[in-house]
This record gives C-alpha cells, sequence and structure tokens, in this order.
C-alpha cells in the first residue's frame, strides 16, 4: 500500500509494475535520432481521418490499444484509464477513447499529463484500487499550431526559442508488482509562475516547474542525483534545460550529469529546423515509452526519475497578458522493486 | 482502505469526512429558489476583475479558500487538490490557484468534474494518502458563452433545450473519518455517446452516461433507488431529465421519486427565462456544497448519491460534425459512515 511520506510525496510499499508501454510518433519524429526506438511511425499527418483532430484521436486510440494487447488482455480487462490532451476541451481523448468502452478519468495537466496520469495510477494501483489502469496521452503538430499559435496555412516564422509540438502518443497500463519496470515513488508538483510571459519560450516558464519537484522528491526521500541513471524532463527544449540545470545548481543540487530532456532528444535541433526542441504532451510520453522503459526493462538503465512538465497557459490569457503558470510531478521508476534487491 | 468490488465501483472501508465545504454564486443564480443556501452571492459578474476569465479564477479561488478556512486549517495543511473547469487549457483552475501554494491534480470531466474530483479524493483518503484533500471547480457564465456559444454582444437566440451556464463554483475538503458527511461509494463512469449531435440539447447527450452509472453503481453495490434521499444529477436540465427517468424505467429502475437534478434546482426556470435549466461544472458543485451536504450534515437527509454529468464536447468537434460524448461518475454521501450504525 503506497505511503504518504510528506505533504506531497509517497512511496509504493509494493511498487507497480508497468505491464506494457506502447508508443506512437508522426514522420518528422520518426526522422530523428530515436527513430528506432518507437512501436510505430505514421508517414500521414492525417492518420487516415478527415480532420486534424481526428487525426489525433486515431493516434491516441491506436497508441493505448496496442499497450492494451501488449499486455495480453482486453479493454474489458483495463479497470478504468486516466487521459488528456492540449486540446480545447481535451477532445483527443473524449473522441480517441469513447468506443473502448473502459472507464476513464480525464485529466488536464498539459505537457505533465504523463507524469500525473502515471502518479494517479500508481498510487490506485498501490492501493489495490485496479488490477489493470491505462494512462495515456497524446499531441499533434497541426491541431497544437492551428490552437495555440496560428493557422499552418499562414507559414508564420518560428522564433529561436520556438518548440516544435510533437505528433506523438505514450500509453501505459500498470499492473500490482510482478517485473521491472517498477514504480517506486511519486511527488506531485504545484503551480510555479516566475512571471514569464513569452508563449514563445515555453521552457523558460516551465524549468522553475521541474526545478521545484525534482527539489522536493530529492529532499522527501533522501535520494541524490547520483542515484539515478537519468533525470528526465518532459520538454523543456534546449533554452529550459540550460535553465533548470542552473536553478538547480543555486540549490546546491547538480544534475548536469544526469539530465535528459526529452524534447531536446526527440530531435536533431539544427538539422531538422526545430529550433529549441520538441514539446507537446505526446514528446515525453513517446519518449518514455519508447526509449527509457525498454531500456529499463532489459537493465540497461536501472533508475530514471520521470517530470513531465506542463505550461498551463491558452491563447486567452496570453491574449490577456497574463504570465505562464507551469507544474511538472515526478515519478521514479526503476528496475528493482526495491534498493539494493532484486524484484 | 477503499475496496474495490467491482471493475470501476468502489467502498470506503474507513469513509472520508468532507470536513468543508463551501459554495460561491453570481447574481441570477442568487435570485433563484436556492438563494438562501450559498455563502456568498457575488452582484458583480466581474467579480472585481477586468476579464470575464479573470472573474472566472477569482470565484474559484474565493470558493476553496473559504473551504480551507471553513476547515479551520491553513492552505500549507492542505496536502494537495484536484481542480478543473469548462475553459480551454482549465485556465480557471490554472490561473485561479496558482497563488495559493497547493500542490495540484488537474481534471478534466467538463460538467462530470465535482463528481470525479470527489472520488479521487475519496480513494485517496480512504488509502491513506492524504490528510487534508481538496475538490473544486467553476463555471461562469460569460466565460462559457463566447467560447462555447457566441460572444454576448450578439444577443443571439435561445432554442427551448438550452441550458444556462451557471456563474457558481463549490469547494470541499476531505479528511479521514471523523463526522457526518461522509463519503461511502463511488463508481468511475465510462463515455457514453449516443449520437445526440445539438449542443443546444446538452442534457439529451448526457441522460445516457447518468443512466450508466447509476445503474452500474446500484447493481454494484446491491442498494436500489428507495435507498436515497435523492439521486442527483449535475445538470441534465428538464429535457435531459425526463429521458434519464425514462432510460432508467426501460431497465427496471424507477429513480422518479428520488430524482433531483441540480439545473433544474438551480433556476425558477419559466420566471427566469434559461430555458431548460442551468449547467456548468459550478451548477451541481454549488448545488451540492450549498444545498445537499449542509442537509446530510444535521441529518435531514440521509443518504444520496451524487452524479455530476460532463458534456465532452467541444466547439470545434461540433464544427466537424460529431456527437457529444458524455460521462457521469456517482459518489455515495451519506450522514452514516455504515449501514444501520451510527458514526
Amino acid at each position: 500500500m503506497a505511503r504518504k511520506i510528506s505533504r506531497n510525496t509517497f512511496i509504493m510499499d509494493s511498487p507497480p509494475t508497468i505491464r506494457s508501454f506502447s508508443s506512437t510518433v508522426g514522420k518528422k519524429e520518426g526522422e530523428g535520432p530515436l527513430s528506432q526506438y518507437f512501436d510505430e511511425i505514421e508517414q500521414d499527418a492525417y492518420f487516415g481521418q478527415k480532420t486534424w483532430e481526428q487525426a489525433e484521436s486515431e493516434l491516441m486510440k491506436r497508441t493505448v490499444v496496442r499497450a492494451v494487447s501488449k499486455a495480453g488482455i482486453s479493454n474489458d480487462e483495463v479497470d478504468y484509464m486516466f487521459a488528456g490532451d492540449l486540446l480545447n476541451q481535451c477532445i483527443s481523448s473524449t473522441y480517441g477513447l469513447r468506443d473502448l468502452n473502459i472507464p476513464l478519468l480525464g485529466l488536464y495537466g498539459a505537457c505533465s499529463t504523463m507524469s500525473e496520469g502515471l502518479v494517479l495510477a500508481s498510487l490506485m494501483t498501490d492501493s489495490g484500487l485496479g488490477e489493470n489502469i491505462a494512462a495515456v496521452t497524446s499531441s499533434h503538430f497541426c491541431t497544437a499550431e492551428r490552437q495555440f499559435r496560428f493557422p499552418l496555412s499562414y507559414g508564420s516564422v518560428r522564433t529561436p526559442t520556438a518548440q516544435w509540438t510533437c505528433t506523438a502518443s505514450g500509453a501505459v497500463v500498470l499492473s500490482p508488482k510482478t517485473t521491472s519496470p517498477f514504480i517506486r515513488a511519486a511527488t506531485i508538483g504545484k503551480i510555479v509562475d516566475m512571471g514569464v510571459t513569452d508563449a514563445n519560450n515555453m521552457g523558460a516558464a516551465m524549468a522553475p516547474a521541474a526545478a521545484y519537484v525534482i527539489k522536493t522528491f530529492l529532499h522527501d526521500t533522501s535520494m541524490s542525483p547520483s542515484d539515478f541513471d537519468a533525470i528526465v524532463t518532459g520538454d523543456l527544449g534546449k533554452v529550459g534545460s540550460e535553465l533548470l540545470t542552473e536553478l538547480l545548481q543555486s540549490e546546491g543540487i547538480d544534475i548536469s550529469a544526469q539530465h535528459k530532456d526529452c524534447g531536446v532528444m526527440m530531435f536533431d535541433l539544427e538539422a531538422q529546423d526545430v529550433h529549441a526542441g520538441g514539446s507537446g504532451c505526446g514528446c515525453s510520453a513517446s519518449v518514455l515509452c519508447g526509449y527509457f522503459l525498454p531500456k529499463i526493462r532489459t537493465g540497461e538503465m536501472k533508475n530514471i526519475l520521470f517530470c513531465a512538465t506542463g505550461a498551463l497557459m491558452s491563447p486567452t490569457a496570453s491574449q490577456q497578458g497574463e504570465s505562464i503558470p507551469s507544474i511538472s510531478h515526478a515519478v521514479f521508476i526503476s528496475a528493482e522493486s526495491s534498493t539494493g534487491g532484486g524484484q
């Protein structure tokens, strides 16, 4: 049964197993350095549908259906699922998942959604409240551009700090403790808003939220950065990543040897012309499910701290001159179910 | 510790207490039949702010701050909170709550949000994962009109089946079992989409989702409608309420004596010219916190089944000809912590 060890940090007494995981990405993501790691690279930006929103729904649906199938179970054996995305009213999730006949708890955490889903699904699993709980999220370049920025057909110029919303999705199924990867602990993040108003520099807005949750997790669990093979942030991109390292350094925490950012990993930043890197809920979700979880399962990596980061703004708020509140939740994923022990 | 008794229904072994609750409504809601029950009726639609979105953020903030204060604790003693609203990217929640320094788990469940927050907060509390967990939601007529329908200044004509989005908010703080009201059980709902495409008839779209969760809850717990003083739906309005009763009747379940709909209760439908009734996340949240919970605390009511209902569409999906997927979650709230017993 999960145990609360501070206001917002929890230790799993019987660490839930990430029973299966699945990733799907678009063409551009499939041309990046992580190409070989994804389950599926779809060349058609429409995913065989008629609109971008239907495309993202299909992307999410395929990814969660594949995760359920990899778990060797049917949809009916999934107790319930956590899902969310970036679109207004989370329509990728609601339209994408409506036919699956699986009870749903909808989330909104912007690009922190994968962490949020993992926190809740692992706490519920370790509390005996589910045998198979799914968590999924997605993003799509074309839906995000027209909703958050400009219609694609405008051909707007992008600033150097801008990030590229990934067409990507990641999904997991969690079950009670059996084999690696295990979820060992988690910290629920809080909103941090340092007053950044530039929606083209979300990395800078999100870095302080990631710094807060990493610092809190390490403090509450008495762990140090060297306990991890990787401390993974969602999509701070190049600019936000540098800021995160500096912020933590100023607090006496050095993560420079462990830090990896999914937004930076997803693309060859210069060759693929994506400026500061990738972003979007699906970026960290697909990199987690495609790259990190398989390495933990094989034992190539032992411990990671996964901190997807979300910028909680909207175009309406930005038009009203508001700054960008951000949030990140931390999830400790490990090849071992207890320190020093096997499984 | 909470116990899973079916795929998606849970019994609280040590039913959490709704330690405090708070409601705030706007002028029109304050002129309705429930006027005397709310903590605060704000006459200024702007809540002292400059934009409608800032007004809704202020509405939500006031409501949760009052709930925390009524619990006799400080913000720092709230472990974390569940929050969500109707606006794009849930900006009432993120901007309204960013200064409170309370860890946040963001939800999107449209008008089912209060039920979703109660389900998660009660399961976490009964699993020993929080001493004080808050749940809050809100809606505002002016933010919803311009986002989901037309700018107010158009003065559009409303159809007879249309509902009126309430300017309202409700918030609770849950703690481990002490005194009434208790949360005794809960069912996580699933998306039901019967193909209704008329965004001006959301009650009809949502009724099947409410029927599913009520039927599932009663079946899984072996309870019957007569065990309840009230079976409360979120905001089906007049049209959806009739449909719900008929749908359940066709399954051999008669809730006509117990059914109450917050959207119908909020207004004098004819005198206040609100057509089919109220809607919005804040409608059921404020009616729960203003009207029902005090009656349970005093013992005037013993058992209610609270089922906030959400229509998970967006204008973008409607423009693409999509139907309206809906969801509802059920929460059993009682003056007693066990059947036949006291507290």
